[in-house]
């Protein structure tokens, strides 16, 4: 088998696509002992992120099948390493999208594992021992400490899941640019699905003004009451951008198809921030006139280091900051594959992996 | 006639093209005469930047014909007005990109008049009087005290001219962006022209390795030995962009033809920065990946505001810092012009505006 190495002696059960169609079935895969420096964590919920759809449709070219997806895993410690003091059995803890980085360059000492060049991902990485990494739609998993996070008491761990990858995704580029300590300052959110809704409540925890951007006036709605935000622009609305043009100091771009740049650019006072956090497949048309008569900055941003992400579920724990989520049963994927592919969900899917009649450990 | 106004009263020789040939010739016009925070300037150099070939053709669209191109002029301050104390009569000055701005908002206020929403340049401009700016292809200017520069006494005014445009559009964005005070830290130049080979200058004399990055192996020499750049990268050559990758802090890129940035991207430390001074007419491609997986920058500038520009000059005094010129006269513009468009200038033509017969102040 490649997916496996021989000592992996801990049988899972899992849910895997096998092909491009994107199909997930049942699997049952081996994961490694617990090792000295890991965590055995018995899986009780697990998002579904729009990486998973990629990956499970081989999108990016890049899948090894069968694979198993899932970066949004919550659940309990049920085995701890000899050499682990930073958790006990008992407790609630997440793992996100990093499984295994080099641990001795330069960027992994910094704490930004994230960019690392040899980051290896919670699922169709390579971890240490030469096995192919399964994610957390399935059961159980091993993960080595560095990369586990302690979820805080007061959060539910089905809302909470998704902090793990698209909480993070928003907080990084929001720390590493200056908006956790300058309340009043302007933000918009471009785009709001399961990214941008928590970069709103992010946003607003932080004091900033926040303006959505959608190209959906059906949001309206939604962004202003339920999620707090401040503002709403349609995107496609030449009038409503002409008003707010050099209104924002910040932007948060969470769409990751093909769109112009140089209309949400004008958005931006001069020496406004422009991230990017959406991975998209062809370059972006960037027209230099706006960028450089106001000095504006486009920057990419890719999840965030396990310090900041700790960091950032302990200020979720604080102002209390959870997904607005969909649970669905493991029975359920496919089908929620299917909504997640067009958009249709506010706006997390998390799969209730404990609700599986196969949901022991072997 | 437009392109006065009737109170206009002092008569100026200088140099005009009248359609999209962009041919030069002669051209007598008036300036305003000088008001209480004027000073008025006897030409001696001006230097010609791309932008006077892309505007005496037309090529952006933009022009009023006639325009009298030129917006790095150096000259003797003959007239001062009475509410102008901070020159006098003979002082050596300098006048940029810039006539006017609104002095008022919020840019302004902080001395970066360049991001100011009612700039007013040197040429095609629209003065306070509402007249048509003329720029310093002509023996006299008449410029309010804001907008001129102190000359340093050792630097030379021809070689110095080019400092008011090609010098400011590199130095801002080294200041802006902490390449000043970071001695050791890697710069990349792309493009060597008038720009790029007073950024490669700049950068020795503020400590920075500098790295040439060119498509013209022709240059390697020239950058080495005569510029001091202590490395060379064909942008061509995979091999050595590849050797090169994620070994520079700071890029800034000179080139406005449309080029990829996803190669010269990958040129960057994670976190480091691209800085685009050239004004592309098309969208400049833009890839995710390379900006997401190592949340690398790319920032726009464009000149700099006139505290910065005096800034720079005196920190060009200090170090003894000109561009390499070749000085032309009034006659030799057109043929001066045509070498421009093919880049066949080491790095830049300055008009000796003095060596014209017809040099007198009317």
């Amino acid at each position: 088998m490649t997916e496996t190495t021989p000592n992996h002696t801990q049988t899972v059960n899992g849910w895997a696509a096998r092909d491009p169609s994107g199909k997930i079935t049942p699997f049952v895969f081996k994961r490694r002992r617990n090792g000295a420096e890991d965590v055995t964590i018995k899986i009780l919920y697990c998002g579904m992120c729009h990486t998973d759809l990629h990956n499970a449709r081989n999108d990016w070219g890049l899948t090894t099948y069968p694979v198993v997806p899932g970066h949004e895993i919550t659940g309990i410690i049920i085995n701890v390493g000899n050499n682990v003091t930073e958790f006990k059995l008992g407790d609630k803890v997440g793992v996100g999208c990093l499984a295994a980085s080099c641990l001795k360059c330069e960027m992994c000492q910094a704490n930004e594992e994230n960019y690392c060049d040899d980051i290896q991902l919670t699922y169709g990485g390579i971890y240490w021992d030469g096995s192919i990494t399964y994610g957390g739609y399935s059961t159980m998993i091993v993960s080595h400490k560095r990369f586990v996070v302690k979820m805080p008491d007061n959060l539910p761990l089905d809302a909470a899941a998704p902090l793990l990858c698209a909480g993070i995704t928003m907080f990084s580029p929001m720390k590493q640019n200056g908006m956790l300590d300058q309340p009043g300052k302007w933000l918009g959110i471009v785009g709001l699905g399961g990214l941008g809704h928590i970069g709103v409540k992010l946003g607003k925890a932080f004091g900033l003004h926040v303006t959505v951007i959608s190209t959906s006036s059906s949001k309206e709605d939604e962004a202003r009451r339920r999620l707090g935000a401040d503002d709403f622009i349609i995107s496609t609305n030449i009038d409503q951008m002409e008003a707010a043009r050099k209104s924002l100091d910040f932007i948060l771009d969470t769409v990751s198809a093909q769109h112009p740049l140089g209309p949400l650019l004008e958005l931006l006072k001069v020496g406004g921030t422009l991230v990017l956090v959406g991975v998209a497949e062809k370059p972006l048309p960037l027209p230099s006139f706006p960028l450089l008569f106001a000095r504006r900055k486009v920057v990419g941003s890719l999840i965030g280091g396990m310090k900041e992400t700790q960091e950032m579920m302990d200020l979720c724990g604080k102002h209390n900051i959870t997904c607005d989520i969909e649970t669905v049963k493991p029975e359920g994927i496919n089908e929620a594959m299917e909504r997640l592919a067009k958009n249709d969900v506010r706006y997390r899917f998390v799969i209730d992996i404990a609700s599986s009649s196969s949901n022991g450990v072997h």
